[in-house]
């Protein structure tokens, strides 16, 4: 296949003219969604609104696939994944909101003729709607394939586990503002992260279920809920290409007629 | 505390003077959630709905409690964790009527005087659903305190978890149909199940993504995502204890003065 | 035909093969919709929708027909039907969700392949939500089959109206909590209802409109409209066998195929 | 009290400095609902909004009250008391959007000040979703009342019900196009009326119950429920001046002062 | 074309047998659209419903046209082009509530076999959402084809802009309650004008944005706009066949044969 | 006034703190709305959301705001003004969904404290729903002001007008893809804009009203309204500054003591 992208693979940046001809070869599109969300004091609130969309434009540049917009807002932060939504910053849709903005963003690029179509969300509490909005607007569409990413990072190897987290894994609900996001974000954004203000910190009771009103001891003060200052760029590069490498496997695996070469 | 409480601690089962009662007195609601969803071939579609509403029951017996009439209907079915909605008999409901109901009821028992809820799903599908419906409702509730057990299940003591699987856990999204759901059945109900249609059986691919529409590899055939033939009444006793005394514990935490005695 | 019909009708009863063999028999559906509503001191809030569902597998016994899961929450109670929402204990939901809901499991059961559906209510203030339900769920769609009974106490014999009421009608708003339904309670489930608080009331004035906030004179104190010391199990017994044989008359007459035998 | 009232009293009419002059001195509201339906082939569609309005006008000509703009459409046409969606013509709004305008409507009157309301519906099928509207838009408001009227038609006298019906009243749902309606269009608007087209008519069966799709037997094929032959203005004069008096009398019982002298 | 139409070309006024034919003809519909807005001490609260209505009717009188029941009530009022919600009297829906109504009412017509529509609005605010309901309903209708008209005083002759306004022309949305709807007004309905009150005013200040809540100096005390004491019935004639036989154009060019003739 | 900013002044750039900081001292935040859509052969589709961040960032850097993160999809596109959802690429959302979603991240902008917001669209279509967005979120709600820019290109001065255009301006709904637009993004990102693709075009029909579906004549076929060729940095350079400027002077108008220095 000879198929000859410009420079950007983010669909916002094609002209009518490219997308037309990316339906017409059959490409692939993957949109990322993330939040605005506080990650503790040092990282800024689209953390994983940018992590999203770096992790897809790193992991599907071995394949024929755009980039959509992504929807930086994501649904409500949660006390125990991602501090909740009383730390000021935080900005979060309701789930009807989110599931139809993107629900009829993907039903727009079915309209135009993509068959294929992954979602992938960097924000737990993402999980569910991101299936609805997919489910909405493809399920029982023919000849569409759809993948829902909810925790694209929830597969990492042995090695890199301990590369980053010594024996001391928190689980992943805890891993918000603490080693892996600060990590790839000084890989890739150190202008954005400001190490002088990073902390450790651990709620002091993790219970299996949420409050409401959220009690003190279940969410942190700092907004990290484990360990940020052990971070480095070089833990960061490490998840960073392990999880993006992960993402052009699963494309690799469900959508094997995309892979460029 | 000289707490009267007839026979039936359902809700639905008092007069209205006597919710008047458990209002004055500052009785708390627990609600249960479940889903009308197959469950193989020898377990009732209703497996999740009773099951949610039996632990509640048992679990809130030693506090002063009303038990709210059981929505049966929850979030769609997803492949990877319930067959998805492809099985005859799984009925479901879109996220967003699912929060419209559950958030109605909650608002109207926050309406009734009602100041400690909690909502206990037994069907991982309702998750996020499930806090969007108990966030729409009492957030910002003066005096309104919620919990939302989303995963009741996921707390086994190594004993239970042993006597249940020996080894050889296969994670919760496979734990549908198998050993430990069949097992409380037969403690609970064994008139419902028919054991000699209860298989082993195992999705040939378990990515950790989903997919629409989904390949016949992700699900099974027969709906039972792992080993029903292993389940007995023995061992369904002693979950069902367990996971009942874990929702007492919970209501002794967040709840400590509706504790009976 | 030879149909072999577990013992349970109730459609979460079933497994998903069953339900399966139902629809490839041609089997119905019965979806039984009630309230959660005060009905005075002496009997419980879910009386509604409990004698939904026992007329409607009672009354469909003779037909091959599956009563499905009950929504058990209904439209707002109204003051001159219901005693309204401000009766402690009562739960309802507005027009828009009691409709999604009712009209997402009708869809999903014509989505499996059911064809003829019933929608039986015993709550007067279901009265064109229910259909609207059915209306967006089944209109249009070819082959499909539905019956809509909103107010399935409406043509009791002369006899059994002078066996309940003597020659003292009050009509149906009032005949809330009061003989028959007291008698039909006492006749099922005795064990629920306390005569001893049964009391006769009425309201002091019932205007042919309603009033938004309800004055006090136009319900009653009790809940109670009418008379409820005058129920029996005897005129219980009455009234639910004829109002049930009605329903077997409705299916005899609209899905002649389902009798069986 | 000395109002002086332009010559109409259409809300429609007034200048906005009248409006706010009808807030001050605490006037009412009537907001008349009707449907644009078929009414046989010789009455117009919007029989039922036309009378609605023209009865409030008259009926609230003695109270200090202003008739709110009519929403012409209505809620869905039903087989058994308006012939139901398929006969050309009839237009019809979800239950959902028939909700939403008139609850908007509401709320916009009650934040201009308007505390007295009343909504005069002049079509069954409106039933209980007006109710809704009111509800939605005026519970819990301190100070506002609102009185709702569903069948404002159901109160005549047994003279009146005698002139019009002899002994053979069909009951109110098959009073569609039929004598009643007829004769107050001849009374009112007899250029609209074309007398040469009206027939007898009468469904061959009149279940308690709705079908959908409906069988051609449950309604008729002229649109007409019962007999329009025997319309007659002077009918229709004597049924127009009895309903309206009864909306004066609940104008009298439930807004006492805003009786103009 | 042997077309016989009854009187009235209104659609509410026809019967069903009436609509019936004139579908099967291939007549067209045109829907008014306006709103009940404040227009100043002068005028009434409906100028834009009536004039929207009056013009559909007159610049359609040479055409099959049958004008559709007007939905009174357009979207909310804006300061700068009509005063905003401020002012008593004003009554508008919601964005989504409004295009619900009018994309229902379409819908319906489609339904019955219409398939040329016309939606005409008097009423600046209602801009976008007009196309939005005529989108949702005809949008990939096969055979149907819908004119949308936001602004059709947008386009007067310059010997009619001269004859209104000399050469002092405000801009359209300065021309609320001013020359040219007091002047039509005056032509159509002078018993509703009550030019003892009108009056010349203009805002302070008319920025090119809105602002919210509106300062006081961005609109009118009067609610008039520009200049009111400037109308004429004669003024008001010149304008209205303009703007009808403009309407009538429309109609030659987008549906040359629904011209009668 | 005494404040740090961070080198970034995108909301999304800052951390929790920073976030709270700029509430405490009175920041103000401008949320930029735009569009994907279709803008010819030769520029990029996110050009409208693009210009509007770009523009509000440069024309507030001298005000202490905040940039919200834009939302990068725009309510649907029109045929007059942008070409219509027909061409390949264009991604829209329903006008429910773009005000649903604008109106929550207004809400939680208010929730945490922001007061002074400013909407600042670049897309034509948007108008009115980014009004009725910042309605929902903010009318009423004390001591918020809101401004809502929906065409902040409309008042160049005529300098600058006869340097882009000469004397033959075609309306703005024609200047999409054309001078203006080309010449902006020439300026700001020359890497993004084929010059080789830019061609100049026009309707040949050009109606003050829509048509759904378009005929061919009222779009054109390469997307371009007007003429691109024409367009050149240096005048993008031109437009660029006098409409952020322009920005400048609103937010000095409305908001003066945001004003830095």
């Amino acid at each position: 296949m000879d198929v000859v992208v410009r420079g950007s693979r983010r669909y916002e940046h094609q002209t009518w003219p490219e997308v037309r001809a990316a339906v017409e070869r059959g490409a692939g599109i993957v949109l990322p969604l993330g939040a605005i969300e506080q990650h503790g004091p040092h990282l800024p609130l689209d953390t994983d609104s940018f992590l999203a969309r770096e992790l897809v434009l790193a992991g599907s540049a071995g394949h024929d696939v755009l980039v959509a917009p992504m929807v930086p807002y994501g649904y409500r932060s949660r006390p125990l994944s991602g501090g909740g939504p009383s730390f000021p910053g935080t900005l979060s849709l309701s789930g009807a909101t989110f599931v139809a903005v993107v629900s009829e963003v993907l039903s727009g690029l079915i309209a135009h003729g993509f068959r294929r179509l992954l979602l992938y969300s960097w924000h737990m509490e993402n999980q569910n709607f991101a299936y609805e909005a997919a489910y909405l607007a493809a399920a029982g569409r023919e000849g569409v394939k759809s993948v829902v990413m909810e925790a694209p990072f929830d597969s990492l190897s042995d090695e890199t586990m301990k590369a980053l987290y010594g024996g001391e894994f928190p689980g992943w609900p805890a891993e918000h503002a603490s080693i892996m996001e600060t990590s790839v974000m000084l890989h890739l954004r150190p202008d954005l992260v400001d190490m002088t203000k990073a902390v450790d910190d651990r709620v002091e009771r993790e219970p299996p279920y949420d409050v409401i009103p959220p009690p003190a001891e279940i969410t942190t003060r700092s907004g990290v809920l484990y360990r940020a200052t052990q971070a480095s760029a070089q833990k960061g590069a490490l998840a960073f290409e392990e999880i993006a490498a992960r993402l052009a496997q699963v494309l690799d695996a469900e959508f094997p007629d995309l892979a460029l070469r």
